[in-house]
């Protein structure tokens, strides 16, 4: 199989986590499919949709073949999505898989890090990497689990480098 | 028609006011048919389903005759439902209906003073009182449309006293 | 309270029942809130929505006070839609309430007898009549919980004549 | 990529087929992945869930690469579920695959021809069938959409033979 040209995933950048005893970096995550769900805690359309699809996700596949990372990503609100209402929205929403929280930005700018980085329309977005840490899906909005489940099942048939 | 003895509902206790340009006592919206919903904004109940038909009531009915009151019962996580993050969850959720702070208690109890006085079990909570101020339905969950339709269509029905 | 003025329900005329042992008609069930329900076994929206509504009005209401009543109105593929093939789409379907076949018409009008009297748009078509025999809801297509559950709460608490 | 051992799909007697001006048999699609989805038209599970999962495979992969392949195993009301009235229900549902119609054992036993052969335990059945005509998923009930699609992902990623 010819190699796929894609954009290569940017590092994220996490002022803390959740639900793991050690940070997570994309290079440490480097051989898994990792399905990567930006939100923030009272968007409507994270809790209704992209949040229990995330969780679906990562009850259907085995966890060293697929990483499910949410990541939170405060772009509004700043002052009601603290780190310690987050903890609390995870505790109440049961959610397992790690979530960082994306760094706020140093220079007043309201969009933290690593939403600058990748990019991001606004919130629930996903983003799909390979492997190889190759970008293969981004999606602004609600997905389809039909679509998200052909491009994981794809990847993970994809033979190794 | 005979009267139904029915027990009264007691006043609530209401440190802020959300969506109300002034506070609104039960003696205030006597005369109408009142349907109370106790919530905490992270209760994953209260923003699936209960949340969701107080806006469905408050849209379906007249306001004259029908008030949906929402009650922020915080009896956990306090740090993180506090009322500013309560405005954007209000402003986020689009929620229009009138929204008070249940005062938190003076005694150090987490149950704040109109939940002990409602006796609530926890959230998502309904109340439905008549134009008398009589409670004649209490729910604690989920609680089915057509009988909470019902119900209002059988107050609104009633005879004046 | 003053008298409503309403148009009075008119007969309906079944060439069949099911789920009954004995005919019902308008006039045997004065005195009961009736809830009339006319569909197509093969109508998709009556499959969704409309017939589960029915269940669930038939589940929620003392029976002898609301009386549930389907009409199988057939105007489309007839040859598809006969009485055998709704046996066991009731069947299968775990539908209880009385359910009428609606009397083809004799003239080779493909609309059936009582859909023609009632004038119905399509199906589902849903009409809600009074404890004495006054049409005081008509509705085509989808209708909400919240508002059939308030006419029907508004019905009973209505005064007898 | 090694080679995976798996059962061969049988091939389907099929009586008549809709949405396709011609036959189409197992050794017709070789080269595809193949969705086969057994159902019944009376089967509320197939109604609700089997049957729109079926016109949402369709709808989200090209159809060269996937073919979704309806299989109507009438084993109870065949009085019910005729061909004729299978095609009103394709009508009203606006299934647009192919559909064969599973043909009726010659003994006189309920079970048609192919529902045998594959030992289909009931409907909605489903089973995936790779691009070499080996069975991959079996699964009677109601499937989820992001193991599904998985499956097909990963299918249409293995390398031709």
């Amino acid at each position: 199989m010819d190699k796929i040209a894609c954009e290569l995933a940017q590092p994220w950048t996490v002022s803390e986590w959740l639900n793991t005893p050690t940070p997570l970096s994309l290079e440490s995550l480097r051989g898994s499919v990792i399905v990567l769900h930006a939100f923030q805690m009272l968007c409507p359309g994270c809790v209704s949709h992209a949040l229990p699809q995330a969780r679906a996700v990562h009850a259907a596949f085995p966890h060293d073949k697929v990483r499910v990372i949410g990541l939170h990503t405060v772009f509004e609100h700043h002052e009601a999505m603290t780190p310690v209402a987050l903890r609390a929205f995870v505790y109440e929403y049961r959610l397992r898989f790690p979530i960082g929280v994306d760094q706020a930005s140093p220079d007043g700018n309201p969009i933290p890090v690593t939403m600058r980085a990748y990019d991001f329309e606004g919130t629930p977005s996903l983003v799909v990497i390979d492997r190889n840490g190759g970008i293969r899906l981004r999606h602004f909005g609600q997905m389809d689990d039909l679509r998200l489940g052909a491009m994981i099942g794809q990847l993970l048939a994809e033979p190794d480098d």
